[in-house]
């Protein structure tokens, strides 16, 4: 028979049992987060008709997009999940209670250029809430709090949270009179960090012919900078000047003013007023995020306040707020970091029971034993020498062998053996089940990343 | 703006929040139940090379493919986890310890004609078990366990394990010289239940020109029932005539041999020699799942044994048992028969908040207390009149409304209001925490099937 060579797409992400394990918990932490704030778990389709999903149309996007003919029909890959939920809120309006708070971790599609980090098939962990018509500011406040949240529990803790409102921003550019050409300026001011405050100046008044004083005062209020209070205060010297910046600032006022009982430390939140969000769709509130040691990998997530979720599908006003996580991207770099946590039982048992006698009866019902516990168990039922069967229990990488022969049997017993340290205990199945509990009970739900004490690898 | 009418494509599921915490509740049961058992998860690409899925070529799913063009590339959406699981070992195998236990519960996509509970994308909910050249019986053994706790954990009672050997059947029609016409044999013996054995002995007869004898021999055969300690007695009746069906029948015996030990009670497991599932691909013991109250819906957990998973890809021979939950399916038919559990949490908060004072600052102090204590909490923030802050939490479902006003601040304290009863306590929040851990603990975890005493409906 002719074999077909296997491979797996080019921006594919496949991975081996132990990485998809941390995969796995990181998606099952934010999971637990998301839940704990009271967000419903979503699961729309991966498939919309075209027309549907390409409602808004045009864009970069849509040359990206998996779009194909099945009979009569013209579908598309999703290729993210807020179009989904726009479709979803003003199909099934009627049966949701607004506040409508939703989580969405699923896989998108966009078939980008394939290059190294870059998926074609990657997961976006995503919250939102959807007010109808109205929504009140703190669901802004409160997103900080959950993006903290969902990173502390991941493991991480070299990070910052970024925030900002283009309110402030647009109303800026109209004290200025530079209304017209905000965005190519946000563009240049987008580059402050990388290449500095006089090379900015200088794109300003050279490439967009900015006069020397309307420069300055870009950069003065881009400088700004200090404690979230001192940048809040200085903002204040703007006020009255525009309507649209006075309301901006009194929102991003109201997103500092409960942090700390939100329980997110002041270490980890920082208002950036070069943050801007490239999306139009942003109307207030924008968040983003960095990892300290590499910030070149940009915000692993990102997002904000926009003022018509839906607008494409209902006349309804269904103004909302919500992050997204790249949490494909996010993983592939924490492991090209060597940042995931192998103290993480990764392993798809905890104990390997390995017979000794030609009847399995007695390994079958230690199983049974052990599973009632909690304790995730395999036999091993395969007919080998007792080296390669602790070669197997070494290589699938399982925390505990139950060595069970004659002897053991003839007293009730398993002969517990712990792979790491070698020691080697005689047990009841009760007892066994016990000392792995205790022992495993650290691992079992350690965060699946863990940074290196001194921060950024060489 | 022109509106884009919002639609679901048809053939695909797309829940309301409830439905889908339970939905995502079946999902959760049967991940747990997986890894007891030490299996490893996988999660593949949704999509593949075209020329790689579809290997083995031909066949009547071939037709139903998502397959598309993107660029230069000829790309096709899984039909099934099966093949690409194939693929994956075949692409791994060095990477992987043998035996290889794989769990995966992920969508795939058939293109099949629209109809009232078939699904164009759905969940399975697959294990498979694959060996290096060999794979001892006892995988096949436990099998039937996983079903029964899989099950069992659903929340279903009502149902039967059948269970056959391809081995026996293929031997059994060798003794009796029909091996050419086995298929359509087998497919006349499939209607024994619906037509009766008379209908089924005139076919065999008229239609594919069967001996009177020979007609009467595969009817004793097939007719063969009663304990299963008594068919595998009649089964001995007809060892030593031919070698495959001896070789079943030792199989067959294996796997009923440690039921017990298994935690499988008999009245759940059920030899059934008229068992032989469609595809050529089993070449072992076959299994299929029948719903007592609903056998009309057919088998919503089949699998078997086959002798080579990977055949297209490498000449390894890699042989394997496996079974497969058709999950979106199922959902659907429970659903429609009410037997989805209400007692089951499935609001997306555990407690609402409702803040009634100006400063919210208290309110978001409690819900970060409540969070802390692991209690899912959602403040609501709008500022809306006291009767329409109820109407939002009974419309959404929380069991619980922590209600904080201006005296309760003054306390320290919140009136708890259990939603269901309207009782009302003054509590701190570590008491909140505990009340509504100690008020929930049955309802978080319940299964989320419920059957209804005395079986089916009308």
């Amino acid at each position: 028979m002719p074999i077909q060579k296997p491979r797996t797409l080019s921006g594919f992400m496949e991975l081996l049992p132990q990485k998809q394990a941390l995969f796995d918990a990181m998606v099952e932490k934010l999971r637990r987060v998301y839940a704990l704030y009271g967000f419903a778990d979503l699961d729309t389709p991966l498939m919309e008709a075209s027309e549907v999903l390409l409602a808004k149309g045009g864009g970069e996007t849509e040359k990206q997009i998996y779009r194909f003919q099945k009979g009569d029909s013209d579908l598309s890959l999703r290729f993210d999940l807020t179009v989904p939920l726009a479709k979803y809120v003003a199909l099934h309006q009627n049966d949701l209670a607004f506040p409508f708070r939703r989580c969405q971790i699923g896989k998108v599609y966009r078939g980008e250029r394939a290059q190294r980090g870059r998926f074609r098939e990657f997961y976006q962990a995503d919250i939102d809430v959807i007010g109808d018509g109205k929504l009140d500011i703190l669901n802004d406040a409160e997103m900080p709090a959950i993006i903290y949240r969902a990173f502390t529990d991941l493991g991480l803790t070299r990070f910052l949270i970024r925030v900002n409102n283009r309110k402030i921003l647009n109303g800026f550019y109209a004290m200025v009179g530079q209304q017209a050409q905000a965005g190519e300026i946000m563009r240049l001011v987008d580059k402050l960090e990388k290449i500095g405050p006089e090379k900015v100046r200088a794109a300003l008044t050279q490439d967009l012919g900015l006069a020397g004083g309307t420069a300055d005062a870009i950069l003065d209020f881009m400088t700004i900078h200090g404690s979230n209070a001192n940048v809040l205060a200085a903002l204040e010297g703007y006020r009255g000047r525009d309507e649209t910046f006075d309301l901006g600032l009194d929102e991003l006022a109201a997103v500092c003013r409960h942090l700390t009982a939100f329980g997110v430390p002041e270490s980890h939140f920082q208002v950036d007023l070069t943050i801007a969000r490239g999306l139009d769709y942003y109307t207030g509130t924008v968040y983003e995020t960095r990892l300290l040691d590499y910030p070149e990998i940009g915000s692993p997530c990102s997002g904000g306040r926009y003022d018509n979720l839906a607008e494409y599908y209902t006349e309804k006003q269904l103004p909302g707020v919500g992050i997204s996580i790249g949490l494909t991207r996010l993983f592939y770099v924490l492991d090209e970091q060597g940042l995931l946590n192998e103290d993480r039982l990764t392993a798809p048992a905890e104990v390997l029971i390995l017979p000794m006698t030609d009847d399995q009866a007695p390994a079958v019902e230690l199983a049974t034993a052990l599973r009632e516990a909690g304790v995730r168990t395999q036999i091993y039922f395969e007919n080998k020498k007792f080296k390669q069967k602790m070669a197997y229990a070494d290589k699938l990488g399982v925390p505990f062998a139950a060595i069970l022969g004659e002897e053991e049997i003839a007293q009730g017993k398993v002969a517990l053996k712990d792979m790491t340290t070698g020691a080697q205990e005689l047990l009841t199945a009760q007892q066994a089940a016990q000392a792995v509990h205790a022992a495993l009970a650290g691992r079992r739900d350690a965060a699946p990343i863990r940074e290196r004490p001194g921060g950024a690898s060489a």
